[in-house]
């Protein structure tokens, strides 16, 4: 037997490879292969700030993360042969689906396209199709509730069908051109595999039910009358997509010959299906029933999973409800916050000066070292962490970020405190709804570079929910999600429990909430506050006007910049 | 006849002298010096961000500016002679109450009482006598309506009354040594007269007609059954007051012999009553019936004038409404934002990176460059302007700052102009109340540090307010003010008004709306938003829950800070 698998974990900036010991979890080497192309591996345009796209070289590219990592394992390890690697997993960003042609090549790797964003991959927070997704939710309101109830009761244009009819709204001639779509998560295990004919990919269960409103209840993807209703060349696309999707237990394909010898891989080992960091990652970090995982990065996803079968109503506002989109055999339950870390990092990058430290890192933890001083509530004010809109509950991309109660005398790290707790708030929303709608959450385990890096943000976090916050033992719990679904693909495990039970594990220490229950009590009042801000400006509810207050200033927003 | 008059002009982090021709209003010297004790002038308690005083030493201090001012009009002029100086005129902040002994002297300037907070001049700003100020508005509502009516229905924190009563709650050691409370812009006058024994001094109609309720029509202050009923010392305290207080063509006093050679003055020249800052800066802008002026400095005054005797409503939400208390013969109408210059330098010390400049003025004009590029609306924010509470018209300082409309993407330049926008929507809300009831506003004169040093602010406002924006000739109109009085009092001309025809003027050139009308069109419609935020934080008419929201945001942060 083998004794490796390697997870292959693509992010919205980079891509790390990792090397896990199939015994107990053990990390022998892992690498990071940070994206060429655009700013940080993200292509904008500086007239539309909801767009954001990717580059699908830096895909191809980033397999220079494996040869890397074959080497570290060597340096640690000069035992270590790469032919132990018994299988691969992979996840990735989503919904990120890519216009490829016939035989699967992303259009925006043709030279014809190279230089039109609208051929590459429509990366996960792209909110260009904000259009698209309310004449989507609105279509199926009328037509087909169902479809909406499993994905929070709107559909989002972060989501396939949004992307694919904007693509086809704005820039017809890559529409066109293009045979299907694939989510990138779908195209790597195909390339590694040998054939990216779209027919032939093997398609993630994750991303179909999660964004393209897959379901087996109702046969696969929504029918041709519905989208049809919506646009008549999204019942056109349908025919061109798939059938079926299948959890990542599956095997997508056998490693190519081409491959394995570009990569010094043995040929022929297991790839798993491919599936979103989130959905993995859930995996990597232990995830079970009762668990909620939250993965904390520049947003956010908190995942859970409910024996399939069981009952389950749908959540309002949550993401999506997808049985194997987590692990085979449960439902797995989306949610999520449309930025975390991204908002600190907005913060940290425009709006602190230099006495709190010259780099990025420094402010960093200048702010935090005065953060951590300060009481609840000490510093009077409160924020809504929604400058990149609100995913779950309210499910709207044109919201946008408040802070309320400045003084003359408020400083930088107390507005990051203010940030920080409004992440919680967040948070915590979030917990309520599920647990409102009968999933219990009865342990809360954190990965994600935010969980190992910030203790201020796991502390305000058990505070302001009254639970403990465990940390995954691993820093890498997407890349080892992968790398287990690699296993398992491979025949290693029975199944991905088992897995788990050798390969995944929390920290000793947990975040305890602090236990004279002061902190939690002035959070309790501040969450209040937080509610009614939630509530006046993210829901019709309260005010009609209101409500409308942040789409009115982005509508003006538009209209200035065009 | 004598040529020039001396106008002190005490703000709030510094003293200017400035010594000006009658015949034209030429500013022949002119010196600043600043307050040598506390923070900039101020000393604070980091405990109750409330707190704002002086050290009554730093006013006497200040004289040395009068010394600087007579040596720099020297060196300007080797022909000026100090006793060609007819007159001397004074302004001060306020109010700025002083507890007194019997002679008048400043309990904070004797030993047992140098490091009591209390016994220290109270700045205008502070704002720690707020539930004072709450239960005067609550026993005038319903003793003495009429007295709420003239200083725009609630009573401030800011005010006389409001700072005696906190100071006999909080420290009765103070209160029970005082003989009298004095403002200071009588007491230097009384100083320099070579008198400051309380019952001595002659009182400002400017500085007890705004903020302690005195009205000829009621007999002077508020009477002694109505304070009783607030609490029994503010009705004892009464009774060590004054019955009468008079416009600032009146003589306080003769310059004593001590000061005249002290200071290099002739003896025995007029010193006139003193003001307020704001009232004094309005007649040296040359405010006349029509004319708003606006005063732009840390916080803004707006003022205008009326004749006394013809009709004028109560205007709720206008700080105050005296007969003489800006031009002998006019009511005062005094208006103002409690914080504008002050939100932009708190936004510049704590909020913006170094991208833009090294120091704080070199920030301003990073900020200023790249903020005039924007289009109106252009960066999707609005904010409101209370970062120190709303004084019109709302009349609450427990309101504090909001900005709505962040995104990943926003940067601080975009920051600072929307508070620059946010400031403009609140002066023209002012312009409206104030019109809405019967007070035309033909033309606006600004002065201040602002009006000459902001092009990008003056050119906001008036295309925020669709009126041109004159700018007064003199860049110190307070102290021009004051020597306009000093210059009255010593006879040199027979009214204020044929002064002001020989020493006031605005500049050339005048801030215009733009002309496409584009600018005023969007703003339009940000103002509308920006109403809708002011009303629903601001009053409890949108929702009870809404407006209680910065009051609650603040009772936490006392509750966890103290």
């Amino acid at each position: 037997m083998g004794k490796y698998a390697l997870g292959l974990d693509y992010g919205t900036n980079s891509c790390r490879s990792l090397i896990v010991d199939l015994a107990d979890g053990r990390e022998l080497a892992g690498h990071v292969f940070s994206y060429p192309s655009g700013e940080d591996g993200i292509l904008l345009d500086p007239k539309e700030p909801n767009l954001a796209r990717q580059n699908p070289q830096d895909y191809i590219d980033a397999f220079a993360a494996i040869t890397e990592v074959i080497n570290e394992a060597r340096g640690a390890d000069p035992g270590f042969d790469p032919y132990d690697i018994v299988g691969i997993g992979i996840d990735t960003t989503g919904s990120t689906p890519m216009p490829v042609d016939a035989d699967g090549t992303p259009l925006g790797m043709l030279a014809e396209f190279k230089d039109n964003l609208s051929a590459m991959a429509w990366l996960w927070k792209d909110h260009t199709g904000h259009a698209e997704a309310a004449r989507i939710t609105e279509v199926a309101a009328e037509m087909r509730p169902h479809y909406l109830a499993k994905c929070g009761g709107t559909y989002s244009s972060e989501w396939f069908w949004s992307k694919a009819l904007h693509c086809k709204n704005v820039a017809p001639e890559v529409f066109d051109a293009a045979h299907s779509f694939v989510e990138y998560c779908d195209w790597v295990p195909a390339l590694l595999a040998g054939n990216t004919k779209p027919e032939a990919i093997v398609r993630s269960v994750c991303a179909a039910g999660h964004k393209a409103m897959y379901c087996e209840e109702w046969d696969g993807l929504p029918d041709a009358e519905f989208l049809g209703q919506v646009d008549p060349a999204l019942a056109d696309l349908r025919g061109r997509l798939y059938e079926k999707a299948v959890p990542s237990d599956h095997v997508a394909g056998r490693l190519s010959e081409a491959w394995a010898e570009k990569l010094g891989l043995k040929p022929g080992i297991a790839i798993a299906v491919g599936a979103f960091d989130a959905h993995m990652g859930a995996v990597g970090a232990g995830v079970r029933e009762g668990t909620l995982v939250k993965i904390l990065g520049t947003s956010t996803c908190d995942m859970m999973v409910k024996p399939a079968g069981t009952e389950l109503a749908d959540i309002p506002g949550v993401c999506g409800i997808v049985d194997g989109s987590i692990l085979p055999g449960f439902y797995g339950i989306e949610a999520g916050q449309s930025a975390v870390g991204d908002i600190f990092l907005w913060f940290v990058n425009h709006l602190v000066p230099e006495r709190y430290g010259k780099t990025a890192d420094e402010k960093f933890d200048g702010l935090m070292e005065a953060a951590a001083k300060l009481k609840p509530g000490e510093h009077g004010l409160i924020a809504l962490d929604w400058n990149n809109g609100n995913r779950t509950i309210l499910v709207d991309v044109r919201l946008t970020g408040l802070l309320i109660g400045q003084t003359l005398h408020t400083e930088a790290h107390e507005v990051y405190r203010a940030l920080i707790e409004a992440t919680a708030f967040g948070a915590l929303t979030i917990i309520k709804r599920i647990e409102e709608y009968g999933v219990p959450v009865r342990e809360i385990v954190n990965c994600g570079g935010l969980a190992t890096k910030n203790p201020l943000l796991m502390q305000i976090y058990a505070d302001v929910t009254g639970r403990p916050m465990k940390v995954s033992r691993s820093d890498q719990t997407c890349a080892l999600g992968a790398a287990i679904f690699g296993a398992v693909a491979a025949g290693a495990f029975h199944d991905v429990a088992a897995a788990q039970a050798a390969m995944c594990g929390v920290r000793d220490e947990a975040y305890e909430a602090k236990p004279d229950g002061e902190s939690q009590a002035v959070y309790a009042e501040l969450y209040e506050l937080y509610r009614q801000l939630h509530d006046a400006f993210g829901t019709a509810e309260w005010s009609g006007r209101m409500a409308e207050m942040m789409k009115a200033l982005i509508a003006i927003r538009e209209r200035q910049r065009s």
